[in-house]
This record gives structure tokens, sequence and C-alpha cells, in this order.
């Protein structure tokens, strides 16, 4: 089953690094100790230069490729993009993949037992920033003894973890891949993860975060986060060619049961989700994207805040994107071309929006692939 | 203080029709009995042609202007825009605004005693839509011994009943002015609904829609409506003038309580919205919506949809709003056309978004005061 095809990295079993020493938080705290949960795919070479890290948006997770067991029914959740010959070409590199702090079913997070307490985190679990991801992602770096990573590569989320490289430890990476992201969210983008995180906030059996203590979660609320989730991750468009105004019994009932299509993929999508992902790291995750904005230091100059870097960087936007729209792509872009940096850029015509970076549209996948080509070339690969 | 100016209404006493005989819903169920509660500004001249009928939206209800107390803060929904002098100019109109049916605090509801049972109808109180409150308002205007309307308006929700009234009764209403409306929603909007739906029913406070027999309402799940609502209200733009990303405190707590002003914003609309209005209304204004859609007994085609159309239609839509964008206004004046009726289109350039159709900007108010300059004056009045 899961060896499967010849483009799958095939069975894979995560590892883990854990950090005993004390690491300062951009909030004032300090994580005593955590794990941090990984994967590889591909090959070290000799020179140790071939490594590319992939950096996951957020309800993404260390397992973006290849299974867990042959049982398995789905891949990693860039499997599409991730394997050999594929656009991130595991022939060639060496990918690494990690789960971030104050995820699930991975690195230390809210679900995770306090050392100490030993009781779960929940609510205690402090509030960490794209910042903080990169200084973990760096003592991960440092573990796998990797000079310099060929690249780093993120979509949406993942993507601002890409900058934050850049401008954070400019020597660490060659080039910068940021896809579907934005140099800050607007003010529409944090409402959504307003409402999101009201949803579940006030959900009776959230219990302050400490849900797990109650043998409950707050099922409603973490689903209505993300059946409105679903909503910026889909195009109009793309809703109107999938769902139209199709009924789903071909006739209207006059109730309040689904009667469209488009109810029925979203209430799927909410419930499914909840069996797979935690509210406490939801909530973390979109003060996360809220949160970053690297301009914030230099008084909204974002050219002056990519100063420091030295990677080159490829950004890609999706035309049908209208979370993070290829406007908020061409601001990166601009801001890179004002502080002098080598960038190059691609503006993908797409149907489906924001999720589209997920996919294998040619245009996307071909100019990826030739520029991690290049990439590779450089790394003697 | 309500007189307060020459450009207001001044005091307005609400009125009220009961309806004794039956009426027949889409939806198959039959009213025994209902009344409408609605409001007049303005007078009625002698030749009884210089009325207009208020279509409300999502929200609205009867208090389309002026106030009900001296004591009073705040005026009716669209005083901005009716009053003596103003756009709908009630020196030359008697304008009438009704509260439709299945709303709160006005028409009979979900909140009314059912008349035989004594309880709240609650969820016993029928599905109600575009067809059957057309319907209603009919029997207003007969009662109101009215042949025609000088035009029927009304915004959003509001000029899909402008649009119902044109097909369904053509002799009744010589203009039909239908301001930031949609022919039928998108995929987009039906799941922007849903997920308002679902926030409601899901609130354990909700108790199958008797939570008034249980001396609570659904709170957490109406406050998410509105705020989800007030995102499709907004236009990107205006929330980023608006809001930006300025922070309430001017730094970063790090927590979960209000950081940016937009949620504050938002937080606040959500609140003050669970005072004023009720939840099953929510979700039968909101199916309403869902299932407005003329064209469907014409197999999709508009244009045929509008044949028996006398009316003459003036279309506004507003070029920041999304919710309702103009190109869905565009469909509207395209299918008009290919009808061969009379249409004149105003596209109104605009920042805030859904919501401006309640302002007063200069090319809305111009365009619309001289449109209904002209039918005042073929009213004779």
């Amino acid at each position: 089953m899961a060896a499967r095809n010849s483009q799958s990295v095939g069975l894979i079993e995560p590892q883990s690094l854990h950090v005993a020493g004390p690491m300062a938080l951009d909030c004032g705290k300090t994580l005593a100790q955590f794990d941090l949960v990984y994967e590889t795919y591909g090959t070290l070479n000799a020179a140790r230069s071939n490594a590319v890290l992939i950096c996951h948006a957020l309800s993404g997770n260390h397992h973006a490729a290849g299974y867990h067991s042959e049982e398995d029914s789905k891949p990693g959740w860039w499997d599409k993009c991730i394997g050999p010959g594929k656009m991130i070409d595991t022939d060639r590199f060496f990918v690494v993949s990690l789960a971030n702090l104050g995820g699930y079913n991975g690195s230390t997070g809210p679900h995770s037992l306090h050392p100490e307490t030993g009781r779960h985190y929940g609510p205690d679990f402090p509030v960490v920033t794209v910042g903080d991801w990169v200084r973990s992602q760096d003592l991960l770096r440092a573990s796998l003894d990797i000079e310099q990573w060929a690249a780093v590569i993120g979509g949406s989320l993942g993507g601002m973890q890409v900058m934050q490289w850049a401008i954070d430890y400019p020597d660490r990476l060659a080039h910068a891949i940021v896809i579907a992201a934005a140099p800050k969210l607007s003010a529409q983008n944090i409402a959504f993860n307003e409402i999101a995180r009201q949803a579940i906030v006030t959900d009776p059996e959230f219990h302050g975060g400490r849900y797990y203590e109650h043998g409950v979660v707050p099922r409603r609320g973490l689903m209505l986060a993300r059946m409105l989730g679903h909503i910026t991750y889909l195009s109009d468009e793309a809703m109107r060619a999938k769902f139209g105004r199709d009924l789903r019994e071909g006739r209207l009932n006059y109730g309040f049961d689904v009667e469209f299509q488009v109810e029925s993929y979203l209430r799927h999508q909410g419930a499914s989700f909840v069996d797979r992902f935690d509210a406490n790291t939801y909530l973390l995750m979109t003060k996360a994207l809220d949160y970053f904005d690297p301009a914030y230091a230099t008084g909204g100059d974002l050219a002056q805040a990519f100063a420091p870097v030295t990677a080159r960087f490829m950004v890609v936007s999706f035309t049908s994107d209208w979370r993070f729209a290829p406007e908020r792509s061409r601001e990166i872009v601009d801001a890179l071309v004002d502080a002098g940096k080598q960038v190059s850029y691609a503006e993908v015509t797409s149907d489906l929006g924001h999720d589209d970076f997920l996919l294998t549209m040619p245009h996307y996948v071909n100019s990826l692939r030739a520029y991690l080509g290049r990439v590779a070339d450089e790394a003697g690969t």
C-alpha cells in the first residue's frame, strides 16, 4: 500500500529533538524544555548543502509527505508537491519538515503535559510568535549539523516564517521561498481570526482552555472556526464552480437541515477538523498570524526590515487567493526590491483560492521546479 | 429633543394591520392570522399617487425614520435618507415602512405568541420567503387603499423584495428601486449565512429554538452571527481605513483579550445586537436570503423571470460592496435590458462596503434624488 509508487517518499517515521535548555519567548515567558517533532525526506549529501526546511501553515504539522503506516489512507499535507521528481524533489533535496511549538500531535503544545505539574498546559501554554518558531527551528538546524539551508520554503503562515528566517538568520539560508503569504494581516484577516477565536472561547465546553481535564472538547466552537476558515481558503468563483447553488436533495425543503451542497461541505469540513485538531492550538496559531509584522520594529518600513537579508527570494501568489491576494505578495516583492535584494516573482493564474498553494497547477509547479532546480545545482546536488 | 430639526420626520407612532384571514405560504404552511406593524412618514396626496414602500434588509424593521419618543437617542435605521428634503423626500412622498413577517419587535414572528397555544411560536414559525413577504405587503397596500406605489424601494434583502414586487404585482408599482442587491446569493453568500446559523443553533442556550421558555437567549451564537455579518458589510479597505492594525492599548499584550481595535469593534457590534434582535428571526431572514432566486422557475433565465415587469427600474450598486458587488447588480440590469424593460443604473464609487446603502455619499444621494424627483413629478405631487 504505502510504498505505493515511485513518486512517494513512502513510509516515514517522525523523529524528535528534545531541547532541555530554556528558551525565552517574545511574550516574555520562558519554555523550560520542549520537544520538536520532525520528519525528513531524501538524503543529506556529503557537503550537507542540500537541506531545505518546510514551514507549515495554520493547520499543518510535521507530516508533510509520505505515509506513517501501510494502512494510512492519506499522505502528508503537502505530498502533492514533495517527493521523488516532484516540485520539491527528494531525489535532489534533503527535506526537513517540523511541527511548530504550540501545535497538536507533534511538538510541545497546549495538549502536552507540563513537566512540572503533570497537567496539560492548556491556557498556560505561552503565546508563541513567528519569531519564536524560527528561533526553535534554528535549534533543529543546528542539531542536524546543517550550516545553511539551501532553501526555506513555506505557504501562507509558513511563508511568514520564511521571511522571518531571512531577516533573523540571514546566513542560515541561501534561498527564501514565500508562497501565498502577506507581510502582515489586514484588519479583515484579523477580524476573521477574532471571530474564530470567539467561537472557541465562548463554547461552554472550552472551560477556559482546560477542557482536556473535563473530558470534552469545544467541538462547536472549533467547528465554526474551521468553517469560517474555509470561506477564506476558497475563492467565490471556486465555490460557485464547486457548488453553485446546487440543492442537496434537488429541491428546497423549507427547513434548517442541510439544503445547499455548500452547507454540506462546510459542515463536513468543520466536523472532521474537530477530530484532528486542538482548539488551544487554533487560538495560538491565529494569534501568531495576527502578530506577524516584521516592519513593526522599523515603523512600518518593510524595506528597512528586510535590510539584513542576504537570501535570494522567490515569491509566489495566486490570482484567485482573496485571503492573501497577489497585491499582498507584491508588497513583499516591492519592499525587497527597494531594499536592493534579489527577488523573483510568479503570479499564478488560478481558480481555487488560497489553498491553491497545496496543489499542482502547471504554471505554479513549473515555476518553482525551475527555481528549485537552480537551487539544487548551486547546492551541488 | 425628538422634533429635533426640520430634516427629521419627528415623533412617529407605529401602526398595525391585523390580518384575520389565513395566508398560504411558499413552504406549504398557512398562517391563520397575523399582524403587520408599519410606520408612515409624509402625507398621502388626494390622488393617492405618492405612496412609496420601503422594504427592509436582514436586521431592519418598520422603524426606518424619526423617533419613537422624546428620549430616543437613535432615529430609525434609514433616517439619513428619509425625511423632509432628504433623498426620499417626505415633503413629496407618503412613505410606508413595514416590518416583515418573521421579524422581531414588530410584525408577527417567532417571538410572538401562537394564538392557539399561547406559547411563543419559536421554531414552529414557518419559513417565510421574499415572495411571502411581498404577498403580505400587498395586503398592507390594499388596506391603505393605495392602487399603485409610486415606487417600491429597498437595499440588500430589501432590494430583493423590490424585484419580487415587480415580477409578482406588475401593476402595483410604477418604479422599482433596487439598491446593493443581487439576483440571488452566491455559494459564498450562502456559506456565510450557514455559518451564522450554525453558530446560533449549536449554542446550548438555543434549546431547539424554544429559548424563550427557558428564560435565556443564545447570546453567544447570535453575537458570532452578527460579527460575521459585519465582516461582509464592511470592505477590506474600510476596515483598513477604520482600524488598520491599530492596537487598543498601543502595544501587544500577548494574550487573548482584545488587542486590535477591529476586535473591539466586532465584539461591541456583536454584543449590542443581542439586545435588540431575536435569534429565530436571524435564522428566518438568512433563509429568505438563501432561497431568493426569481429565475429558479425559469430555469435560471432571469430575463424571462422579468417578463411580466412593467415598472421602470433604478438599480444602484457600490464599488466597495463585496457582499453584493456591482457585477451582481449588473446581472439584474442586463437581464432587464434583455427583457426589454426600462432600467437606469448607478454604480457609486464608495469606500465602506455593503452598508454604504444606508449612508449619504453625494453621488448616491444625488442620483437617487434626481430619479425620485421625476417619480414625484409623475405622481403629480
